[in-house]
């Protein structure tokens, strides 16, 4: 076997030509890059990381992990209005991982980076005896104080989603050979959810153009426990039906099967649409691109859902927990 | 056992406090922080992570990893000539850990966070089948333009470093038991310096707020292979004259037992000292905070040093790669 490039040459094979689009990041060479937001906008930032054996498996395709370390953090810009400029990536690859697992993980990110329009900024790359890792921080601009944020849900305010839900964790138990989809397009519809989110940029920036008072989230840990950090946040209670939250065909085909997959499609995670409360005549003006599926009400901190019989119970929720027992 | 505590606890209990500090991280609670730099400031941004088993022990003190991370990190802002405002800490902790081992973490994060003034502004926290990994992305501010860079070093200038070179390498010596020190004080200083490294934040800042062309980084991967990497960024050369790189007491005792020793000084990593490149009137304003050990030349990205003996030898050099085979 050839022997391994060392760490400087693979950031400049495979990370120094993604870096090359973006003049801040003084193509991966100095100690640290260097960017400005436009006048009057504040840096939002956030971070998050995918662990091998924890998020994703060895026999994964590499592109799809590298655009979804990209694509989660992106949604966290998403939900704070953000517009995104650049992100920093530390990739602890495995000892045993090959060159063309690095060269595929590269390409898939690039590709991706090209698609959202975010620069490379720079990054670090240390090889690891552990299961690989990847860290991801992306920064993105939004006008001063505009930032949507989780506590300005209040009492009377709509809910509603962006996209569907429930479908990448019904893709995840297809993954996980727990659930049999009727049918190939369902099940590349499911999994293709679960590996690559689509971040709702769009909807984000009108949401923090509009200048008024909105919350939100993107939910990334499940519909219900995801709406219980809102309740918290904001003081308020949320109340939910069941039967206006929206399905794709192919996870409407499996609670067609079996109505147990409803607990999956509410707590489970991994959706990356975005949760938002606002006023009436605000969800008017975003129109097509949510779907009402609730109202806030005064109970501080609880989560209720109504379900197809018309009884309302208090959620229960399961969040994905990555330090508890499943 | 008692149950342990799940993700979003941890993160209330033992990181949310130190995060409190700052409003932009709005207390670790919304999906992003938001944060503006000051007018007429760029943003410098960087990343820098400490992986188990490459970077630590596991049996190590979890306070001098938490202050390395961060310290790294400061590092580069300080070669950049930047003052640090907030930074964001992904953890992957072992699932073997402790609570305890957390907390300690924890506990030495959030009190060397307050030593150098910086805010945490968000984080991701997983638990990992690996070893645990800490990934810290630093964020500062530095004066539109004013940043240092690599590339900046012009033939002639001088070159110099702050502090003493050497004694982290020596200490990683002391702690793999290939260095026996002469006393307690030897062994406490080197060991000392290779965990707590001093990240050079005034001597970097006023650097910057000179207005001149300087050249720096930080001595991160050792003195020759970082001056190479100077020279390289910026087509010169660097001669350095072994006789006038500072040592410390401890450093000078081990190269007094074995000559030897000078090869992990000049090669060995983890100082986080910077090297500057600087006309002559400008190394004069920094004056004691720097010693000069040598100058730029026109030979394009090559390093040479000077034995006692007077002869210049080119420097080859062993930069630590961890993508290598050592």
């Amino acid at each position: 076997m050839a022997a391994r490039s060392g760490e400087f040459d693979l950031i400049a094979r495979y990370f120094a030509p993604i870096a090359a689009r973006s003049p801040a990041s003084l193509a991966l060479r100095d100690d640290a890059a260097v960017f400005s937001p436009p006048q009057g906008h504040e840096i939002v930032v956030t971070t998050d990381a995918l662990v091998g054996a924890v998020h994703f498996r060895s026999e994964d395709d590499p592109a799809n992990i590298a655009c979804k370390v990209l694509r989660v953090n992106l949604s966290d810009l998403a939900a704070m209005g953000a517009t995104p400029s650049g992100v920093v990536l530390t990739t602890g690859f495995n000892r045993g991982v090959s060159e063309d697992w690095i060269a595929a993980f590269a390409k898939g990110f690039g590709e991706d980076c090209a698609r959202y329009d975010v620069a490379l900024l720079g990054g670090d790359t240390v090889a690891t005896p552990g299961p690989s890792f990847f860290s991801l921080t992306a920064f993105g601009s939004v006008k001063s104080g505009q930032a949507l944020r989780r506590d300005h849900a209040r009492i009377g305010d709509l809910v509603a989603v962006t996209g569907t839900i429930g479908d990448a964790a019904l893709g995840l138990a297809v993954l996980q050979d727990r659930l049999t989809p009727d049918n190939d397009a369902d099940r590349d519809h499911l999994t293709g959810r679960y590996w690559l989110p689509r971040p709702r940029m769009a909807t984000g920036q009108i949401c923090a153009t509009l200048g008024r008072r909105i919350a939100a989230m993107d939910i990334s840990d499940g519909l219900l426990g995801d709406a219980r950090k809102v309740a918290v946040a904001s003081g308020i209670g949320i109340e939910i039906d069941r039967t206006k939250v929206p399905l794709s065909d192919a996870a409407q085909n499996c609670v067609k099967n079996a109505d147990d997959w409803w607990d999956i499609i509410l707590d489970g995670g991994d959706d990356y649409e975005l949760l938002i409360c606002a006023p009436d005549d605000v969800m008017a003006q975003l129109d097509d691109q949510v779907t009402i599926i609730g109202r806030v009400t005064d109970q501080a901190g609880k989560v209720f859902i109504t379900g197809p019989d018309g009884k309302m119970v208090e959620a229960v929720s399961h969040s994905f927990d990555h330090f508890s027992e499943r």
